[in-house]
């Protein structure tokens, strides 16, 4: 239960490549199960760094009302299948579909990493774009990405996801408040368009998720950029898949965490 | 349906608070549905910021493998009641079950924002607390979240929640690659540990979106700060809730989004 892991990365600066090794922020799915009246059912999966998951479960469950004060709660049980079950001091299941119906459903993941890796498989291909990107053309997707983002609102609260080809020209940007919603929004348009992203490039806002690299790779796009940090999850399937991913895109410099092989750094 | 919306503010400059206009992101529920076979059925509920709905619906459907080619979609239909419906072109509805339970449960939402600051009116009531917070102690939470952030690992990609007293010392951060489970853990140490919120500060690395909000609320914590921007679903439940709302908070200067009265600039 570790809440980073060091990973082997390629480093790009300038013109210069070398390997290297890095730190980057374990993520994992935990599954949140409520328990009471000898019933239990499962209430949440959440993708989180491990790490004070009891207290993760204690703080969801007070801020979904399904508890209000330590009384009500019973006990908070962690086990080894990555889970945490909520024990309710109720006799009985409360009724739960008055917060049930609230939830909001997002993206895709299983009780476990390696579990969700290979049910993306079932209906994901791995990525065999022969794409090749030089470091340069890279280096300047940032500032295009942000020059694109001017002609919208600047609110300061929005993630952007930018579409580029492979000489780095800029197809289309989407911009939201979840960094999902706009690669969403990105990968629908080339959709609707008939726009094919086999060779292209997407270059994102935040940090690299899980959740991002799975869009990026349902979407057949062999290159995904960040100008933050990737997560472990994200790291291994980018590695599963044949998923190219670059993370700290800034200052003409890059850390390629995966598929380095489609970077050309001269 | 804006991407964005203006709102009135209080600025904090140093010791001096003027009033002034701020442009934040809106933010809104959008309800995916999917029709197949004369059947329709919520397939899920993400918070978005309004516009490119029917390209977020497309690319929600193929990065959860609904669809993988143009020819399974008929129509993609926007409703005014904030709701998109993905038309398959089967003639029944598709087996969902692998995909349903692979669908990640995150935050609670309803259908459009007014519904759900209702139906959280139902089980949070608005806070009352009278804490007095100088705009110094503001100022210098940011450099104290950031050092306790150092005792971990620094891995450029986790989020962070810390609570402080009204003094600004600091109670318990805790670390996440999810800005809301970081949060759930913040409160749910507090909760377990009997620890009384309703006089503390909570500061959040990212962007205050409506989710956050609502765990403060819930939690019962007056103050919320971020470093960075709040979305306008965030500001109309703050300002419903009695929440003080800041955001921007960095370098002497913050934007107060909503309970100002609780700010003391001088």
């Amino acid at each position: 239960m570790s809440r980073s892991t060091e990973v082997s990365i390629r480093v790009l600066d300038g013109t210069v490549a070398r390997a290297a090794r890095d730190t980057v922020a374990v993520e994992e799915p935990l599954e949140l199960r409520l328990r009471a009246g000898g019933e239990t059912r499962t209430l949440a999966i959440t993708m989180r760094t491990p790490g004070n998951d009891l207290e993760l479960a204690a703080g969801f469950a007070l801020g979904e009302g399904i508890v209000r004060a330590r009384a009500e709660l019973a006990e908070i049980v962690g086990c080894d299948d990555g889970s945490v079950t909520i024990a309710l001091a109720a006799a009985a299941m409360p009724q739960t579909a008055a917060f049930e119906r609230h939830f909001t459903v997002t993206s895709a993941c299983g009780v476990c990493g390696r579990t969700e890796l290979q049910t993306l498989a079932e209906r994901v291909a791995p990525l065999e774009s022969d794409l090749r990107v030089g470091a340069d053309v890279l280096y300047a997707l940032p500032e295009r990405m942000r020059a694109a983002q001017r002609v919208f609102e600047r609110t300061g609260g929005l993630h952007a996801a930018a579409a580029f080809d492979a000489r780095g020209t800029l197809l289309a940007v989407r911009e939201d408040v979840g960094r999902h919603n706009a690669m969403d929004k990105l990968v629908g348009w080339a959709f609707m368009e008939g726009r094919d992203l086999r060779a292209a490039i997407v270059l994102v806002s935040g940090r690299a998720s899980y959740e991002l690299a799975q869009k990026a790779a349902a979407a057949r796009i062999p290159v995904l950029c960040s100008v933050s940090a990737p997560s472990s999850l994200a790291i291994d399937l980018a590695s599963a898949f044949g998923l190219t991913l670059v993370g700290f895109l800034r200052d003409r410099r890059a850390n390629v965490y995966a598929g380095a092989e489609r970077i050309v750094a001269t």
